[in-house]
């Protein structure tokens, strides 16, 4: 993979369209072995369609046998190694709920949960509590003031709620104090390491006050919370490609995410049709359009084979009205694979294709795992080459050297 | 990749022959989407006959989506990383014109350009002038002298020039002067860093007085500098590999890389049957072979489909002749592509194969894009692993650990 500031003396302007659509978990797996999966199995003239002109292959999103979370394995596909570019959930969490993190400030997501006997956890979800009673209790959990820092509460969705600690002194390196597991207490706040001891009391008095507020509340008697950070310095994709990016998702996470590397986060609907027509509306203004499906990771959680499949031909039908928008260079691929099978993440390859009229498009025909092992890109490309190769088939990086 | 001490420490002695038959350019693109290469279009009998008892593949010179110039690409070839070993224009244009460079030496590639009106460079190339008329030019630029350092000036070809300074306290940090567009005036010269004011010095008086010098010339009035650079301490091939490494190269930057990666440069024309009887006389006193042919590249950069066509046939024919010498391992390929429809290098990776008795065959039964995709190497082999590979195949390199 070549380095930013590589890709930043190659790039050039111009104007040529790029469009990433990421269908969320597309790789998948057959019901049983010797299947078919899930994109293998699902409808899809359209994907088909564009493979042909295409050059096809899997890629990895960030190293072999890792299963990402959606926030690294999103990162490599937008060039960034996620194992250098890392990103608390907290920080995401903020982004994704519009917050306007400062430098300084460290955040953490929370969830609602329901404290049983003894103190133990015995939901880590509060029973997933409506976002309607998610706000009225971050509401009363805004009450908290606390010497020295400034205390902000935001209902992400359901049991998902926001905290960031704004003042001086305050360090991002503490410990989660969810478990993960349930049957067990929350754990104490603690320190990772120096320098930690002023968010350390902040977060147990805040920890406290949360407690005392919330004891007459069921089920979301008490917060666990994790991934406390900062807002990361990174290079913007306009600073290293120079190309105006916009960002068309749904979902808090991917907009936080692409928020972080400077992309224009359009409002939209999750369906399809709302993000297509947002889409459309700003074609003129940007040279990157990230769009984005979710569906199709969500019925892969939910252990639903067929229901992925269905999701996976509404994304088919999506791409045929994409394809007329006229971009130079379509990416189709997922951030990572939801098997059904597992309904979970897992560490498959993913399926992707790109095309472009300069592509040397390879004899793969279909879509799918399967046919897409014999395509120009390989079984196991790294995500992050992906950018660079899309810029490429856009004119838009110049040669390295003489 | 492997590290230098590593493959250092597993270098064996031998007697086996190794050939770098590199086709410059040699990967392509079809006119129109769903046509044919040029190599899938050439009748390349020879080829396709080693591809049969070869690993084929396709290799990336760079990195994913990344067009290299014929010095990185080169250097990749020969098991350099490229972005870790970066050369300056001007110290290949010197080794190129056998310039005895020395280690402080400060080298550019220089162009004669044409100034127009208002001092806008009207033609980066001054109409390509003839060899001829640039020596005349270069014996007048000679006379140039400088209070604190010499000035060596050499013809390269047509338009190009070397631009040698030498003396204590230069520094090769020094802007490129040429615009890289016409309609721009030269630009000035001016230190990218502190430490380089001398030069700086030194470079405006040089220009000051070419343009006097000039100013009665025509299309050459002026002179364009760039790839200020010197000459980098790198290990030689023969102290990574312990081979006696032979240049067969007619144009000067290739010349001029063998150079610096230790290689003997063997004086020989274009032609290839030249380079074949100078290959052949040598045989006995090298390892290595580096066999360049050009003209696969300058048709494709010509943007003539058809004539590059006809160079990789010329090609071919050539290899039927290089089979007879009686080779260990033959490595064909190119060292980036240059498709003629875009008549530039490109980023799309490139056709190679290597045969020995040792190779493992794959079922590759042509050498074309298309065909070696299916190859043992893969369709997006860092071309730094074939030199190991070649070796390997050679029997040149030990076991790593016990």
């Amino acid at each position: 993979m070549v380095d930013f500031d590589t890709l930043k003396s190659l790039a050039q302007k111009g104007k040529t369209k790029i469009l990433f659509y990421v269908i969320d978990g597309l790789g998948g797996l057959a019901e049983s072995p010797g299947g078919l999966t899930e994109l293998e199995k699902a409808n899809t003239p359209n994907m088909d369609e564009l493979a042909k002109d295409s050059v096809c292959g899997l890629h990895v999103p960030v190293a072999c046998g890792i299963t990402p979370g959606s926030g690294p394995a999103h990162l490599a596909l937008f060039g960034y190694d996620s194992l250098k570019y890392e990103v608390g959930r907290g920080v995401l969490s903020a982004l994704g709920v519009d917050f306007d993190l400062k430098e300084q400030d460290v955040a953490a997501r929370g969830n609602f949960c329901t404290l049983g006997k003894e103190g133990l956890v015995s939901d880590r979800r509060a029973g997933r509590i409506s976002t309607e009673e998610n706000k009225r209790l971050c509401d009363k959990l805004s009450q908290i003031r606390i010497e020295g820092a400034g205390v902000f509460i935001k209902t992400v969705k359901e049991h998902r709620f926001l905290l960031v600690l704004r003042g001086e002194g305050l360090s991002a390196d503490i410990e989660d104090t969810d478990p993960q597991q349930e049957g067990k207490q929350p754990l104490p706040v603690e320190a990772k390491g120096e320098g930690a001891e002023f968010s350390r009391k902040v977060l147990r008095e805040f920890l406290d006050k949360a407690r005392e507020i919330l004891a007459g509340e069921y089920p979301a008697n008490m917060v666990l919370l994790r991934g406390f950070s900062r807002k990361p310095d990174w290079p913007s994709l306009e600073d290293i490609f120079g190309i105006r990016c916009v960002s068309i998702a749904g979902y808090p996470m991917y907009r936080g995410l692409s928020r972080l590397l400077g992309m224009e986060v359009l409002p939209c609907e999750e369906k399809m049709e709302s993000k297509i027509e947002v889409l459309q509306k700003n074609k003129k203004d940007f040279d990157f359009f990230y769009l984005h499906f979710k569906s199709t990771d969500s019925r892969g959680e939910d252990g639903d084979f067929n229901s992925k499949v269905k999701s996976i031909e509404e994304a088919d039908q999506a791409l045929a009205r994409l394809r007329q928008l006229g971009f130079d260079v379509i990416v189709v691929t997922g951030d990572h694979s939801t098997p059904a099978a597992m309904a979970y993440h897992s560490w498959h390859p993913v399926p992707v294709m790109l095309w472009s009229k300069k592509c040397r498009a390879d004899k793969v025909e279909k879509f799918s795992e399967q046919a897409c092992l014999g395509g120009a890109l390989g079984p196991n490309l790294a995500a992050v080459n992906l950018m660079p190769l899309a810029l490429a088939n856009a004119g838009r990086l110049a040669k390295f050297g003489a």
